[in-house]
């Protein structure tokens, strides 16, 4: 149990479950409806406990969690969200040692997962088109130390990667399948692709372009996350939830030996 | 790109995707009813391609997943899926360098999870009450070479947990609530706790039980998983699907310095 | 195709999809954000088409469904939307001729539904304990013509129920374990009982009660409704959804005969 | 509550929840695997009680409700399942006194839930192009009483129609945008049209073609049904549950006047 300290990421949470995430320098304040927060209140003591803003007000001071930290990301258009993240980073088999392309940064709520799992072996290559976009994604990244498992690229991914034999590719891209035969380049045989895509007929020209790239073993599934109120004795589901954030798309790079069997003899009892 | 060696495990995918996971060693066989497949020809050779049966079947090889694995694991029970391990991982802040517990160890799916994350600085602490059960997750680890990351301990965990100020215990057991005296000893403050829980019943308890033992920021959520068929122009949800796992809870370990505020205050948000 | 008249209830669906009911009267108006629609441009003329505001905003001028009517009642708490609705009238075999009784009448949606399904020859006893309730939803039946098959009645239902041998029963209200000794006074045998409730402590208590209580046939169940974006090459569910509204539990009165067989015989599949 | 005639149809309930939908008649048995029920024991006794079979198996014997029969209906391919059929009723405005043309008839599921609907005073114009699965369905209709509301009709519906000016017509057919003009001859003005559909591509291709066809206020939606296990001290959902049937689309006939509106203006604030 070590004492806060400066740059440390921490997780406030107000009178509401109101939450903010700071990065703890001397002399900064938080300021809130509920109330002022020093800094100084929190650096050099531990985490995990309660303190008054100067209006009475209690926050709880936490580490936060992956889960917090990418959902609190500033965003700028769509994210990977923790339930996609976290089942993604499974199934593609990304772990300590690993080597993992991700194209776009975006905010880097995905890079943030990835690097912490690939961490302290491996490496991430985080390509972007956006200057902007990516510079956001850095600086967040930075903040957290996660910058040095990671290489930011800016690049338009239709002129390929940099990287070769690499274990894993995750496009969060309009137009995953433009790039496929980069992505052939730059996987190793039998590597993981990955996507995330909202609709379905981008859903529908990935599967369709993935069968005639030499990919195998696709699967296309949603994650839902149901939140409930945590009250003891009226458990129920929240009224509203998240209905749609996108569709995951997993295949695998397969080196095809002339044998000529077609994507579909594998997927025939998936599909009854 | 290194070629598949003694002992790895490979994941087998036949025609139907029927899927095998196998441990090479040198003059072993799959017997399938697609065929015979012999390790040797395997072995000293790149992943990620087609080879055939005995019976002239095409069999995918390749690298499985830590979803593979896990699904793929024999089961006693229930066990922590990926769609619900992936999350929680996040969720619980488990990454490279962290310390945490888990009882029971079950099937060892969860801890291969957990495991992996840690790698290759932190540790698993993982406690089962069945010798039986923990044999076959011990087995399981080890032949993925995991086993290094983690202490497996047989007890009661009524009894404590040996370690103390870990970074985040997951309870996988039946009742949860008679043991969060125990888990508070061992977490450090702010730690994570999360359990997974078939029955309402059991996470109205639960839930109970955390606000009167010093916890809070408590979360229930469901994780669902909808797999579609990956049929391009013909794209929809598959007929059948896991209808239930369990809920997960999380909460966080919280010393409260007299301040006297209750849990509820804050979560009234969370609720509307 | 018989023309608009004064008194039909017309649903007016202006830009960005906002929907308005109203009731024609000969002079009145419709203000909305989008301008002025005055009654009499629709009064004797045919549904199904575009007329323009005050403003020269197009607005559609139809027939509104029961989805409409009942989305668009005015509410206090809860209601039984359309997607429970729905299924409860063919889960609770209610049509044409059938007795049924309900309680509470709330705004009168569920009281909607029923009474255009038992039209003409069945019958609909509502009751409520706050008179303002149903005031309301007596007006709101009134105005569609429905009160005719509805007889309204302000009563603790503590206090039994006038009917006896109707059809079904729904309860919607907080405690209905409370009031099963009455439902089974005024059921048929076999007939079918039906209740929404909110939380799974809920439901536990009245499926707890119904197994005591003499019913069969126990079922908890709930019909969730995904929206999508209706365009046609950017498919996909819509960013929120109703998360939940209720859990309907289904049950059957029984006449046991002293046979001894416990509800728990009958369900032993349906739980695998 | 009038005793059990010849002729009536009957729900069986067995041990393990074993369903059977039995239409009496003197001297008939029901064989099962948990013994042998006389038709004789049934008949001119009140229904909603306890019969033993002939190896002393407690059975149900209850009304069967439109749910009931509907899923117990000899199927041949996709049916229009209670949890569509009951939101399909209620969101196209079918009720008493409605004229609705419903194609193809399938196995008669939905073809019952309209007829009971529109009963006594409406009519259902069920078309069909393949005369063996129509007369199943005729057959499960004639045995309910319920074909005096319904004319079945054999036919290629490309050939159009017999009816105008009916108030609904739902299509449950493979390529409904092939019958978009037919289904604008034969609807009202202001008309509600309908479909069942089991893949995204057929959706995106009926919304486009609707668009086209001066229809609006076009919706797409899923209804999913997710059961519980009714144990009060154990509630959660069912391990499995139907993952998919299909999706609805919902539109209305629209008469244009040339206004010059695209449907997209009426979506904008849906889609947000």
């Amino acid at each position: 149990m070590k004492p806060a300290q400066e740059n440390d990421p921490v997780l406030l949470i107000g009178p509401r479950n109101k939450r903010f995430i700071v990065y703890l320098k001397a002399g900064d304040q938080l300021h809130t409806h509920m109330g002022i927060i020093a800094h100084d209140a929190i650096i050099g003591k531990p985490l995990g406990r309660e303190i008054l803003s100067h209006l009475k007000k209690p926050f709880l001071v936490l580490e936060p969690s992956a889960d917090d930290l990418i959902v609190q990301l500033p965003r700028k258009g769509q994210i990977v969200y923790p339930k996609e993240a976290g089942f993604a980073l499974l199934r593609m088999n990304i772990h300590s040692g690993k080597r993992v392309i991700e194209a776009g940064t975006g905010c880097g709520g995905f890079t943030l997962a990835i690097s912490r799992s690939v961490a302290p072996e491996g490496r991430v290559y985080s390509y972007e088109i956006r200057p902007d976009m990516q510079a956001v994604a850095k600086k967040n990244l930075e903040k957290l130390g996660l910058d040095s498992w990671v290489e930011f690229k800016i690049r338009d991914i239709a002129e390929g990667f940099d990287e070769t034999d690499v274990d894993a590719v995750f496009l969060d891209l309009r137009t995953p399948w433009d790039f496929l035969a980069q992505v052939q380049d730059a996987l190793k045989p039998g590597g993981f692709f990955g996507s995330l895509l909202p609709t379905t007929n981008q859903v529908s020209r990935l599967v369709q372009s993935l069968e005639h790239n030499n990919f195998a073993d696709t699967e296309v599934l949603e994650i839902l996350q149901r939140n409930y109120k945590p009250v003891p004795d009226r458990l129920r589901p929240t009224d509203v939830m998240v209905g749609h954030t996108g569709y995951l798309v997993f295949s695998r790079k397969i080196s095809r030996n002339n044998i000529g069997v077609s994507t579909a003899d594998y997927q025939e009892e998936a599909l009854s």
